[in-house]
């Protein structure tokens, strides 16, 4: 669909002389990839910290630890906006169709990872590693197992 | 330089035989602008659902207005980590140099920014658009301040 309409978009711009900043509005769909992106870049960049604490390759950062769970657990509250335009797949998207076709299933496993993400909060307020790791392991196997389902490899 | 190093990366993948997905490792300069242009994607978006409730061309619902709030006062916080790794610009960069030869100014730009983004958490905490309107505003000034200054037209 959007393929088909980059043809004639950019002929009727060159007709009206519009430079491509012009015409080269985002579409909808681009514009709802481009945001789920942007909030899994950072729950990547943050669970990564997180897990080199987890694994000991940085040294454990009580404070720091917390303010990353603190930014996965906002990212898990809001990405789901991103998915809100049904079938918002673009040439950039990793996104499978069944996230669509399966919207129950898919929002199980988002729930899943919210209550993970929260609970990880929770325990990053002990801060004590012991009981850290298996949280951070539950939030990891939610991540995992919505992938699996609603992400292309 | 990135450019520089992109041939040579492409022949010793291809000598080895390793395909694109194994060679094509983000750069750290490449990671740090998906991380800060990601985290202004999330910015943006919820700072327009903020500015449509403030313009009336949405209607006001005070429970969102604080939640896109508080994501945008969390974006406020995170977003200069994408700017931490000195000359880290790239083709998809609109970042400007001096925000490496001007350290000082842009870190004031970016402490304004966080300053009105949490004044505006507590004004959506009265729940009174007459009390946000000005707090908005003044986000907004914050955001063109500094745009006009480090970032690329």
């Amino acid at each position: 669909m959007l393929k088909k309409m980059i043809l004639p978009l950019t002929l009727a711009a060159a007709i009206l002389g519009l430079s491509s900043a012009v015409y080269a509005e985002e579409s909808p769909a681009e514009a709802a990839v481009e945001y789920r992106q942007g909030a899994y870049t950072i729950t990547k960049t943050h669970f990564g910290r997180m897990g080199a604490m987890v694994k000991g390759a940085t040294e454990f950062n009580a404070g720091e630890f917390k303010k990353d769970a603190e930014v996965v657990a906002m990212m898990s509250q809001i990405v789901g906006r991103g998915f809100e335009l049904k079938d918002s797949i673009t040439d950039d998207s990793e996104a499978k169709p069944n996230i669509w076709t399966d919207p129950e299933g898919f929002k199980s496993k988002l729930e899943a990872f919210q209550v993970e993400a929260a609970n990880l909060v929770k325990a990053a307020d002990t801060g004590d590693m012991e009981q850290i790791k298996p949280v951070f392991g539950k939030v990891a196997e939610t991540c995992k197992a919505c992938h699996k389902e609603y992400r292309e490899d």
